[in-house]
């Protein structure tokens, strides 16, 4: 069995089925890049990943090996099987226009290429409408919450060639990018690289 | 003028619609009650309240005065006036019969009356279906996250009459509720007040 890995460029994004049982592996194949990652269920695309529900039934906002990621009706839609950074996101959106806008400095904005811009083009194939993307999981994202509930960022610890693993846990449509804000990637853009390894390829 | 005080009985909800400059004030008129709020625009009721947005642009989780909620297109929906308490949730979605089925002893979710099935019929009759419904601001409720991460529920720290303030910074339709879930509100079941404070009577 080969195992083709795709590459994601810098500042862009992609859109893919998976089946059940299928594994996703998101790879960051220089070190320090983020990849946000969104999905909907195949059969009835208003079911979506949620951020909420995770932590909910999970009882951390730090998700990691063995965790379940579950849909807004409380279904499971992925388990972590392998986490090579154990530090992600779930609680920020991906960045928008109005992101370097409100956040960036003067003149970031205009001509941007952004994550939430990279999904809606991913997700428009699949008839998913911009308005119906949600925080997304934004793997390698290095995100911490500091005891007074502020939100600090810092680069990745994401090193060359680490990997985040995710085996569907039902028939899914996922967006995936190379993340295009400075601010998470430390001023950085990169490619992210992901396989796809079917689930009746692996007995 | 007068105000009126709306009394939402235990374990129900109600919906209704805010003008832009209104201002919702959610009373909890016992102490140790929880008070779930989502809220869509009154224009386009595909654009709705985000908790990540609303994080990435406050960069803290723990939303008070002075705080603003923003929507899923980074608009701003309301804005914090005044808030007695100073701890509410924006991280965990309304109860469901699911949450009930997976966090709580077996049993207790049949029959049982859930924060998500009555924001489902107060969005009905605005044509909100439930699959939009994501995650609320859990007014009152208290969660904390300790320093790994972990989601943390205690009883609320609001005490009888103590309020949340909250100005409409556009044309909304909110969906508010007296919280069901036992794990929320130490173990009791109480009511929500709420008043609306038109814009236009005040001057």
């Amino acid at each position: 069995m080969t195992v083709s890995t795709q590459r994601i460029p810098p500042q862009t994004g992609a859109g893919f089925e998976l089946r059940r049982g299928d594994v996703l592996v998101v790879i960051d194949p220089q070190g320090e890049q983020v990849a946000d990652l969104m999905a909907f269920a195949a059969e009835g695309r208003e079911e979506w990943l949620s951020s909420g529900r995770t932590f909910d039934y999970n009882e951390t906002i730090y998700l990691t090996t063995g965790h379940v990621l579950y849909s807004n009706r409380s279904r499971p839609m992925f388990t972590l099987l392998r986490d090579d950074v154990g530090q992600h996101d779930f609680l920020l959106t991906p960045c928008s226009t109005e992101t370097f806008e409100i956040l960036y400095p003067p003149g970031t904005a205009e001509g941007h290429p952004s994550c939430f811009g990279n999904l809606v083009a991913a997700f428009a194939p699949y008839g998913i409408a911009p308005d119906q993307i949600p925080t997304t999981l934004n793997i390698f994202m290095n995100v911490r919450v500091d005891e007074r509930g502020r939100v600090v960022i810092a680069p990745p610890l994401s090193r060359a060639g680490q990997r985040l693993e995710l085996r569907a846990e039902m028939d899914l449509v996922v967006g995936l990018t190379a993340c295009s804000a400075e601010g998470s990637n430390n001023g950085t853009f990169k490619p992210i690289d992901y396989q796809i390894i079917r689930g009746q390829d692996r007995g």
